[in-house]
């Protein structure tokens, strides 16, 4: 409990992220899409979080904001209002299912804003309806669903995003309606608060009429409504701090001790670089007496109470490469690196390696910042550069070649679905990765980038 | 029992080869890779599959052959090989679990042909190794894995297709090894039929020295060496009868006699044309007595014993969408149909709709053979077309230049995420989506295209 840093979930885009994100004791994470698209960083970020005791989140709430490539697409929430309830459950169960199997324990999900006209489309058919009731029903089903699948869910934007003008993301955002009026938008999250939803996100929408302040820092709303009011006693998570309609007029440090103070729980940061910023901010808050401990120790109990331990997850990919593939390589003298790729290869129709060797091209050069070449082109190479050399079904004329690249340059042979080619490279730097998947191939190029004088 | 259709398995690569299919009383469907490029294909697919009792199928091994978008990545068998049964259990359930979900029933994995130097890359790195033991643990850990998600599964390609060097998509197969040197082929499909495999397909590979024709309709092969010395009572499918290193010297006629004489069960068909020719040729065949009644009544059973029922399935989405999304639009004039596009939409970050806008593009060409042009290029069209009139955001000022639209063209205005703009073309033809995702929009555009004159 000591550093209290888990009151802050921070946005992961990839795997650097990560690595500087669990330098501190955070108690979530939230996947951003460029996880998801390349599988390599998705199994090493999954690896990385196995064991820990971390609320691990997405926003795939399907439809106007879909995350996962691996969950079938939702038609959105207006769809599924104008239909049954039961249609949600299912959907929500069947999306719980595959990111829970994925090591995901928690989704920033169901939308439980009202549609209004001539709104800001920010909400779009993210909202179910204009009807609380219905609005309410659909939403609970969507609780039910992720409940039934294990994962964890979050009623969100309490008191409600739905009559914005403006995209808070983007700008400040204000409604102007008065108490009574708000009573509309708060019963979706009131029937949520009854059936115990787990998490509840607040708006940094302003309601003018009842404080200045938007409502994510807002004493009268967390405190006064939600956790007096509607008798709440669960996780409170602010929306991201960085969004501008926040973040424009209102410092780390007024937040910090707004949001906590008013019984807040959880801090979403989108960038780790905000991360740091927040940290080193509470613990000065905490130290010169700003924000009280009470508080914080209240939130922590929340986050510990919620926070399941992760145990199995898609990470286990990781291990099997990390078991399998060999590598025989030395510490390079090269600073730069070209990726060779055979000239024609020949792909079966059971075979979907040709549209992998495209991806795993764009690897080559993420990781490490190569230069692509097909072997025809050796010639055009010149300098201290490591050939990187990809052995797909090399026949033993092309054997005699490959191996005399070595010649001129220094080298790497990469020996894939065919690892009878190993004998040919014994004397050489070689890599086997009995595959030619880039889920295998980014864990490749990553580590090879650590070889070459001075990393990349 | 009375049509025999059931011993075909038929593949299918959209909705409307489904249609085709279904007018057959067929024993099971392959759902080929671009059934899941589509989201609105792929659901109206699972949705007109529900209630059968039907195999629903897929190819996707891991590895070197991956179908479905919605499974995470696999490194590959022969990566598996290096490392741990364990491991393929936990990917073979998280895998199977997926595709139950979805509601396919069976997979044609996994894979237990051995991995040998210098044969063809059809196998690459499709297998789990060289050791026939080796082989034999990672493929039954692999059908324990499907297994517990509750799918069928399919050990391929018996007596094995490890040795060839020729791809049998592409060419006759020949291996010319004798009768002990294939026993370490044989051994994993041993261990898999002492395990009660579901299923067994045979490969399309000649085996000179034990027949001269190939495996997949060699009674030496099916009802010896199977059937009788393995004792394997299970399903017996054959590889795909277009397959060159079968078609090329048998016809429909000999490969119908010979593998269901032989006491196969189900032929693979990849294409509903060639369903058609064997349908009635096994008519024919069992009319003139060429092919006994028995063999066939046989395999029904073996059929209809495994069959599952499918009742869960990704099929609900399309009800739901078929419930929600209202036409008010009657038999159109034109024949042709212009996509009108909003010039400029505002997407929040909490959006994925611009991506979702240039999928659907493809979709209004696809299933409407639609022109799309910007709002502000309308004065370029001229002639008798259908303009379909996409509303996103819009202001009152342009809702009046969408109305005026109708002065020129028949129109039909589709009304996405914004429903209250509905009561200003309630004159019109119009339809009210609820959405823009594209499962939604290929739905719309297919259904229109029904309402144009002439049809699409």
């Amino acid at each position: 409990m000591g550093r209290y840093e888990k009151v802050f979930f921070c946005g992961v885009s990839n795997s650097d992220d990560l690595k500087v994100v669990l330098n501190y004791d955070i108690g979530g994470v939230l996947l951003y899409p460029s996880v998801f698209e390349d599988p390599s960083e998705f199994a090493e970020i999954m690896c990385n979080l196995e064991g820990k005791k971390l609320l691990v989140s997405t926003d795939h709430e399907g439809g106007q904001l879909e995350i996962l490539p691996f969950i079938p697409q939702s038609p959105g929430n207006l769809l599924f209002g104008q239909t049954n309830p039961d249609f949600v459950f299912k959907y929500c169960n069947l999306s719980g299912k595959f990111m829970k199997e994925l090591g995901i324990n928690m989704i920033f999900a169901p939308v439980l804003d009202l549609k209004f006209p001539e709104t800001n489309p920010v909400i779009g058919y993210r909202s179910y309806g204009s009807d609380p009731k219905k609005v309410s029903e659909f939403g609970l089903s969507a609780i039910n669903g992720y409940k039934a699948a294990g994962l964890l869910s979050c009623a969100k934007h309490f008191p409600g995003h739905g009559r914005t003008r403006q995209d808070s993301h983007q700008e400040i955002a204000v409604v102007d309606i008065d108490r009574e009026e708000l009573d509309k938008d708060l019963y979706p999250f009131r029937i949520a608060v009854q059936n115990g939803v787990d998490s509840i996100m607040m708006a940094h929408v302003i309601y003018s009429k009842i404080d200045e302040k938007p409502a994510s820092i807002s004493r009268r709303f967390i405190d006064s409504m939600l956790r007096n009011e509607l008798q709440y006693d669960g996780l409170i998570i602010s929306d991201a701090v960085e969004m501008k309609s926040l973040s424009r007029h209102y410092s780390p440090e007024d937040i910090l001790v707004d949001f906590f103070s008013s019984r807040g729980d959880m801090l979403i940061i989108s960038r780790p670089r905000t991360l740091r910023i927040y940290v080193e901010m509470l613990h000065k808050l905490i130290k010169n007496g700003k924000l009280e401990k009470t508080f914080l120790a209240e939130s922590m109990q929340r986050i510990e109470k919620i926070s399941p331990a992760i145990e199995d997850s898609y990470g286990f990919i990781r291990h099997a490469i990390e078991e399998a593939v060999e590598f025989h390589i030395e510490q390079l003298r090269s600073e730069q690196a070209v990726l060779v790729l055979p000239d024609l290869t020949f792909y079966s129709e059971a075979d979907v390696s040709e549209r992998y060797l495209e991806f795993f091209k764009k690897q080559a050069k993420r990781f490490l910042k190569a230069k692509i070449i097909p072997f025809s082109g050796i010639n055009s190479v010149s300098g201290n550069v490591l050939i990187i050399d990809l052995l797909i079904d090399a026949s033993d004329k092309e054997i005699v070649a490959h191996r005399k690249l070595s010649e001129n340059f220094e080298t790497v042979h990469i020996i894939t679905r065919n690892p009878f080619l190993k004998t040919y490279f014994c004397d050489r730097n070689y890599i086997v990765t009995y595959s030619l998947s880039p889920i295998v191939m980014g864990y490749v190029f990553k580590k090879i980038s650590r070889f070459l004088k001075g990393g990349v």
